[in-house]
């Protein structure tokens, strides 16, 4: 039988990541495709005693009805953190709590984008995020990125030319999937322009807590003294993904509109989720937590990219050295067929990500794939970066 | 400082009801006018038992992403109960888990809905669904109900008039706000117009379970031979609210694109609620603790009905009997200044909802309001009642 589809969905697919982890889910096959935070990396026996906390000091709390904007003392504890740690959030912002940072690209682009409007990202860029503003049917228009971030005359030229441009999306700490951390300068220069080009910015960071080294450089919503910055948050690689938790600080207005969109949407987050999340940061050792993850990656990120310097890059495949995050950005020689590569990895049952399915249109050729190192364990990742190490040398 | 907002935005308004819960939210208000469960219907022991096995069995699960369509058994334990239960969902059907029913509107609309089609709707209805419709710019056409449920005449008319009318939205059992049920044979003649002029059918059934008194009537969906019926079910009413679990039955090729929207707006629901929800099914007595509900219910509803025959109906106040379902529907008499009751009752410290908060068009009039028997105590609605008895002894 033919439906009748909205014209917003229509063109809409999964994301080719996810045909990938069809071949990933097969236990033969080394997934180095995946995005997972590492499983050591989650607080398991805290979160287990808190939520058995919850249900016996106050259960009725965590399975009612609650409001939109979120668990209000978890507000108060996140708010707290991003003022003092990162001077995030002024008088004029409001914070509320979502179900995963995802849902605020989704409630973003319902309250500010009209079909057809302009989304500047970053290209490549992060798929989930590529995919819910083109459910809104926005235009997507990609800014490519060089070692320190994007094409700062290209990202001027585009705001000078593209139609009706609402935000500029950026993930500017080790970005996904290309790992690469926009430099401050090119941080003041994209909120320049977008103060001049009257565009708003999205500013996501689900990797900001996991530097491996290096200082820290400003968020742009640091310095947003004219309510240009959309900040949204997430407590997928610092807490648990599975219960969806993230953040959005925005200026007041916005983050009004967010609020009904997100009423319709589901109400409010899961209320236990949140719970948990604020017993977490209020009553244990948040900081310390941090640093149990960062040591973790720390420790991931050095194994795989002296498994790529060893067996890669003598092969001809160069890499994005990284400063944190979770994934590493491979490049194949010029006139190497990237999908090729890829194709021939899978057979050998190692899984990488090519590089095009992060691209606004993925039909643009790509000499990239992205290789992730949380989610494989130390003896996967080292076999799987051996055997497309032998491909590489066999094919390129 | 103005900011540009979306077009579908624009004109939306957080609910009314949310205005009134500002004044229930004062503690000497007595508030009927909530829709929360009993918390004496929370499984609250269970859940605290299944959460602790969760989390000392394999923790990683329920804190690691998982995928959009929901958690596997459960998804299975769910499919299972409505097919033997109530004969809903064929093999040309996909059931997929949601972050709540509400999430399910905001689906459907997303993928069927342009903007500017038409939503028909029963007049009056549940403000959640409407506000979802009205985030995609969908037209409302709302359809008086009667006391068997829409009125088919205007139905069909609206069906010959409405441009791009997409689908026909439902509560076919214990309607919220009137307390409506359906007949079989309206149900029937919806589903033949459906067919008829070619639109699909949105069943929400949150109330399902709760019947206290009759028959159950055979839903839209059990007798869709012909693909025409998403069904929308939910856990707020038969678990636990803050769990935020919902689900929906619909034909694949609709749930295919809800699938690839719903990834874009959360990725996929909360994983511990689903665990949770798919260990009390299958492990615990569920239709023993469906029948404690309704027993709960059942002796709430039989006292808001005698309190109301007590205090209301003698100071010329009407009402819908109710065969299940959280709320009763009140009619004042012809004339009667409906808002400036609803305004007196609060003066006097009692919240009902107005009836015109669930019109298609706030402006329109409405001689009726919305009383909830779930949220209070039966000595806050013995006295909520009696105050309204003497404010309609004094002005009516």
């Amino acid at each position: 039988m033919e439906y009748v589809l909205s014209e917003r969905v229509k063109t809409l697919k999964p994301s080719a990541i996810r045909e990938i982890f069809k071949y990933a889910a097969d236990p033969e096959v080394i997934s180095l495709s995946a995005g997972n935070p590492a499983p050591e990396a989650f607080p398991a026996k805290e979160i287990a005693e808190i939520s058995a906390k919850i249900f016996s000091e106050n259960p009725i709390a965590a399975l009612q009805y609650s409001v939109t904007e979120g668990y209000s003392p978890l507000r108060q504890a996140v708010g707290s953190f991003m003022k003092e740690k990162y001077n995030i959030g002024s008088d004029d912002d409001e914070l509320i709590i979502t179900s995963g940072a995802q849902q605020v690209m989704d409630l973003v682009t319902k309250s500010t984008v009209n079909e057809g409007d302009t989304v500047i990202c970053e290209a490549p860029s992060f798929i989930g995020s590529l995919n819910s503003f083109r459910s809104y049917n926005a235009r997507l228009c990609g800014i490519p990125l060089e070692s320190d971030g994007m094409d700062i005359e290209c990202l001027e030229k585009a705001l000078q030319t593209e139609k009706n441009v609402r935000f500029i999306y950026i993930i500017a700490n080790f970005q996904n999937p290309s790992g690469v951390t926009t430099s401050i300068e090119k941080r003041r220069r994209i909120y320049e322009l977008a103060k001049k080009y009257g565009v708003m910015i999205l500013e996501d960071n689900p990797y900001g807590e996991l530097r491996i080294k290096g200082e820290d450089v400003p968020s742009i919503k640091s310095f947003d003294t004219d309510g240009k910055v959309v900040y949204a948050g997430s407590f997928s690689k610092i807490l648990a993904p599975g219960m969806r938790l993230g953040f959005v600080i925005a200026p007041k207005e916005i983050v009004q509109k967010m609020i009904v969109c997100k009423q319709g949407e589901d109400v409010h987050t899961n209320i236990w989720a949140q719970m948990v999340a604020h017993r977490f940061m209020t009553e244990y050792d948040f900081e310390g937590h941090l640093e149990m993850i960062r040591s973790v990656y720390r420790k991931k990120a050095q194994l795989c990219t002296e498994l790529l310097d060893r067996y890669l890059v003598p092969n001809k495949i160069s890499y994005q050295p990284i400063e944190g995050g979770l994934f590493i950005w491979c490049r194949l020689p010029e006139g190497a067929d990237m999908t090729a590569f890829c194709k021939e990895a899978v057979k050998r049952k190692v899984c990488v990500v090519p590089g095009n399915a992060f691209l606004t249109d993925e039909s643009e050729q790509s000499s990239c794939f992205r290789i992730n190192f949380s989610t494989p364990t130390d003896e996967q990742l080292t076999k799987g970066i051996q055997i497309l190490g032998t491909l590489a040398k066999e094919i390129l």
